[in-house]
């Protein structure tokens, strides 16, 4: 009976929702195709974030590790291919950490490559009407540094696990909250925003639920 | 008790579906505030769609007028403050037509103004977590055409019936087609794309409730 | 020999250039077709805008006044087709007002037409290479007020005079700023940022140049 | 004296000029620091511009080898951090070839930084006033072979030859190509496209001096 642990960012940069710890919220627990998932809520601090994710995956010895994060923008769901080795923030994490251009591990390689089947999971998102696509970049902040971590961490434990990184958009309700916190401080245009798609958690949930089941079957 | 005219237009240009029909089939025969809702699905077909429109306004004579209509790319429900006395498409209609630079109406005025509460309709989406903004052009294409010909009608009519557009994004289902087909054509990459925002028909139904709800109390 | 007004704004929220008072500083005292232009720059103050401008108008009684604004964000050249009679501003001004649903002319009808040639110019400008649209859409900032405020001068002058409005974008150094603020805020990520999109000095000069001698020649 | 060899695409997919060709010969035979530009224009075919480049890396034994290719829609210049060892196309080479997951290289590591100081670069360019950014995707298509290839054959030639790749945005006649073309045929909303914007070929041609400059500084 596999063993799924589904990992998920808490809220951060000031707001009060996270759709990545909802989708985690929302399937801990849940058995898909044989085996049952274990969430994971990660807070967006950059130690802390790395140390719980190593620890799990030392203590729970997963089949699978699927990590979920939130691409602010982002019309549709994102599967992402490679981690790099590279932290970067862009802005900072919520112990006001903000690497520049440093190592996510000083003896790993330049990339790995997600374990998953990324094309195979796009294509029966986009079968059941789910907006997807594959990505080849999870970015430099968080999101990156937990793939390229949980990949690493699975190599080492050897019992060939798979890893892999969904992007998700923003929830309705944070597009919302975004337009309503511009107009009422005059500061930007909305016109110059591109983040302004959502997708409902819904949507979110069937889809990494999907993610898992791909994997799975495989 | 108020009548409400809501209209929406066919599926075009290729798609199987549009959100705007679906929301009007979603709300047909619906009781909100103190009226019913009236649906009639509108062809993108420029003389017919207006003579559907007008004929309908003078058998019902209702009370409100709400017309919907997709807007691709669109990442938020958009309340349109204006009709322009302007046909102009870019792309051709179901019956070929694509004038260009030519008048709604030959005698009507340079724009109309909508007459339902716009900025109050998107106050109390954003209050209820729906992505929303009040929008200045509702383009030259068909949608622009109904809204402008329906205040004209109301306006002869001499009943104090009030006026309205709401454009809806793509659903999930279009955008995921959008990415499929261009996957199977090789023909545009992904990343010039951008009409792969979409919303949930669920939300976009409360969203067009909501601005029939709010019209009725104001 | 006709007389060219040509209006810019000055620069405004912030940054220290506006591309619309260059282009004016450019084409100041040029000869284009048979006419002479003769530059206006408009602070970002509603009043004192509108004034300046209905000064100018009716002091210099054009043949055809041209303005000119920035549009955060458009990749190309707008060639406006309308102004309406409303004054909504998502930021305040230089003086720090935000008007909120209002009218720009409590007499003025509701939008008014700009009455040079808006699509003999865009053809003129995609046949030069220069990457240019119409639209339907000038904002309900300052933008749409002076076109709107122009128009209705013109149509009391009596006399003939055209009236247009082009928006363009940012030019590349204030892009470089906008990316340069950022990096050093840790505030915003890059790929949430719609208004990285620039044009040179050079081709909005001639754009704005072509506009002139396309409507002198119409 | 160093030797620097610059790679630019040539026009494909019906396209009738490609910057990067451009920008190649515009410093073709340059003298940039204290070295000279070695020009090399590579076809859109897969296995052509990898044979090229190869070939010119072994005859030539560069210090630098920089890299140019456009990135349809970009606003800004993208200096690239990694290659990774995957080609998968979304629209076919000039050869009809059209590659799905597959590798670049049988026996190389899942990814390969650039050896350009990108971020320094970064930083020139935005000094200059030239937008830009760092970029940690240079896709699955014939930009990250080329990268990915170009750091191979310099680890092998083991002389400690720099590589680098820089994404250009469409020139302003590109665009305007596209704008004019969509019009003639009716085929796509211009609202739905995310590939207006342009950059003037005179600042592509700073940007990629610079890059040079700045490297060979380092």
């Amino acid at each position: 009976m596999p063993k799924i642990l589904l990992t998920g960012f808490q809220a951060y940069a000031g707001s009060h929702i996270n759709p990545a710890a909802e989708v985690v919220r929302a399937l801990d627990g849940a058995e898909i195709g044989r085996g049952v998932v274990r969430g994971l809520h990660l807070p967006v601090m950059l130690d802390t974030a790395r140390d719980l994710l190593e620890q799990a995956i030392a203590e729970i010895r997963p089949d699978l590790v699927l990590s979920v994060g939130q691409w602010p923008g982002e019309p549709v769901i994102r599967v992402e291919r490679f981690a790099v080795n590279k932290t970067s923030f862009e802005i900072p994490d919520e112990l006001g950490q903000r690497p520049s251009d440093q190592l996510v591990d000083e003896t790993g390689p330049v990339a790995r490559a997600a374990s998953v089947p990324v094309a195979k999971i796009v294509d029966a998102l986009l079968e059941k009407g789910i907006p997807a696509r594959t990505s080849d970049t999870a970015g430099t902040f968080l999101c990156n540094t937990i793939l390229y971590r949980a990949l690493g961490a699975c190599e080492r434990l050897g019992n060939g696990a798979l890893c892999g990184f969904v992007h998700v958009p923003y929830l309705p309700e944070q597009a919302a909250k975004i337009i309503r916190d511009l107009k009422a401080e005059g500061k930007l245009e909305l016109h110059q925003r591109a983040d302004l798609a959502s997708m409902s958690l819904d949507m979110m949930t069937v889809a990494v639920r999907t993610a898992i089941t791909i994997t799975l079957e495989d």
